[in-house]
């Protein structure tokens, strides 16, 4: 029985078409003897799709991309402070755009310090753990507003949005990917001094706690968390948290545990009601753009994520091996290509 | 000509009164011999006079320690998850009521790694920089609320406010220390998502820096900020940010720079229209407490701002010292009076 997942891939800006060929490639090899089989569909979408068509991301693109069954996106956005980009806001409107609407509400980012990977703790220790970032709510919801703006007199907000809905279904993944590991989880919030986004973060747990005695829970101030990060490392199994701290603390764990050249990411509808999407969590590094200076192993491992999330448990397992195997055996400077071949070799 | 400097003390909980010993030690033999005296009253504050009488701060405290010229802070907070404490909110009700009343809107926060400190990175170079902390605005405002508490249904929300006035004033603080320093300022924040607070902040570094154009710019989204906090601290020199990207980039600073056991703070009003506030940036630390295990040296630091503050420079540049080669000279444990006497024996 052959079965056929429709995959829209969104190579992006910069070095994401770069990263994203070398994912591809790790793709096509590992389905090659399979019985699964990728129907992909490429949309050009980011900076140069907006520099070139004045569109961000349409309804037409909204509803194309929907119906696939998952999305592989590489990374998007243009160079900074580029003028013609000034009103385009690619993150708001295509990257979190995407995620809102196709109700990405797990954010799943593992960090795992594989052997031999660089990183700046001299003494890091055992490092596995995975944040579970809330994806359509808390600061992030964009429901802020300027007024007087441009004046001395300027007042600019931004809202917090924080449901009992969207908290509690995160929470609950959260827990039972606990049950599945270490069982150990880690709310981050700051509840003295953000006390009603954090009283209702902190009761939600506190419930869905009471569902999973075997689940040893605690609790650490953002500020806190961050020592750790750096101090203890090892200390973490599964973290959950909102939005924007989850945010914080997923780039300062793909430092912490090699760079985020290795750091992949989930966004994850895990009703199943959308695609859900899988991506490097670097930017688009236009510096570095077409060069073949970027590390393509942060896409390969969210091509990990995305076999594990589609059920091909085998097929992830044996990505991720490759990958921990080609860092195992690193020693100099290799092309983007060069590195995907290597791990495609190892598979 | 003799002048007296009226000090509120408030020692605090936990490891408070005793970090804030050793400073006073500190504190004493340094103005022994100048013609400064330190007009000291003791303010009992914190988790245990709540428990005692009920009361967070009152008017008449708030009132009397107004009168003061400084304010020297230990740590508050009782055990974290005391029922009995339950409604208190110390740091609400006391700490942050203070820092606002007080309209204290620069939080400085000094990081350099001493010759000799403990520090989780193997190679962190030479750190030597200041976060200059927004810390009267931002999420830190109280602006927030839930509804439907305690239910399915509940929303809560909590709100940023950013003011042009606001913002500016701790912006040109930010660049006049810049000035003084190595004439480097990063403004951090997350401008791709939090829009509307985002460009207050931008358009007003921009516009301030228009005044200081031998100072080099830069900007961090604060996700960025902590990967380079770890991989590369030495490129900072002036950070400028929020409230809450401040508390947490100060936390994971002072984790890079040997801990907050090594952490000062200055909650300051520039404008001398209210007392400042010296406060180590560590807590109450309630499980060590009374056992002569924290590091006062936070807290002995702080004094060296709060000198600092009032224009006693050279005594300031002495506390600092003392500590800088304490810190080159430790070798194995010793209790916070032993800490605190060697520092001042280095006076
Ligand atoms: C680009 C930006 C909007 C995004 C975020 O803040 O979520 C990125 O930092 C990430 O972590 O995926
Ligand atoms: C105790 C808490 C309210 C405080 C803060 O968040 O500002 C602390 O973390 C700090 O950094 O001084």
């Amino acid at each position: 029985m052959s079965r056929v997942v429709k995959l829209a891939v969104i190579p992006g800006d910069g070095i994401g078409p770069e990263v994203i060929a070398e994912a591809e490639k790790v793709l096509d090899a590992i389905t090659a003897d399979s019985d699964v089989t990728f129907d992909k569909t490429r949309f050009s979408l980011g900076a140069g799709r907006f520099l070139e068509t004045g569109d961000t991301l349409t309804d037409d693109d909204l509803a194309a991309i929907s119906a696939h069954d998952a999305i592989l996106l590489g990374a998007v956005g243009g160079t900074p402070g580029d003028p013609r980009l000034k009103d385009a806001n690619i993150e708001r409107g295509l990257l979190l755009k995407l995620r809102f609407t196709l109700d990405h509400y797990v954010n799943l980012r593992p960090s795992k310090l594989f052997a031999g990977a660089p990183g700046p703790l001299s003494n890091p220790g055992e490092v596995d753990f995975v944040v579970v970032r809330e994806g359509t709510e808390g600061p992030y919801v964009g429901n802020g507003g300027a007024i007087r703006k441009g004046t001395p007199q300027e007042v600019a907000n931004e809202t917090s949005v924080n449901t009992a809905f969207g908290v509690e279904r995160v929470v609950r993944y959260a827990f039972a990917l606990a049950e599945r590991r270490r069982k150990k989880l880690t709310l981050v919030h700051k509840t003295n001094v953000l006390v009603h986004a954090g009283a209702i973060w902190q009761r939600v747990v506190n419930e869905v706690a009471g569902e999973h005695p075997d689940v040893a829970v605690d609790y650490l101030h953002v500020d806190a968390a961050t020592i750790f990060l750096v101090t203890d490392p090892s200390r973490f199994d599964v973290i959950v948290t909102d939005n924007l701290f989850g945010d914080i603390l997923t780039d300062l764990a793909g430092a912490v545990t090699g760079g985020i050249g290795l750091a992949a990411s989930g966004n994850i509808n895990p009703d199943g009601n959308f695609p859900s999407m899988f991506e490097p969590v670097h930017g688009s590094a236009p510096d570095i753009a077409g060069q073949q200076k970027a590390d393509p192993t942060a896409a390969i491992l969210s091509i990990a994520l995305l076999l594990d999330h589609l059920g091909l448990t085998a097929e992830s397992a044996r990505v991720s091996a490759a990958v921990e195997a080609d860092i195992a055996a690193r020693s100099g400077a290799r092309t983007t290509a060069e590195i995907g071949s290597a791990i495609t070799a190892r598979l």
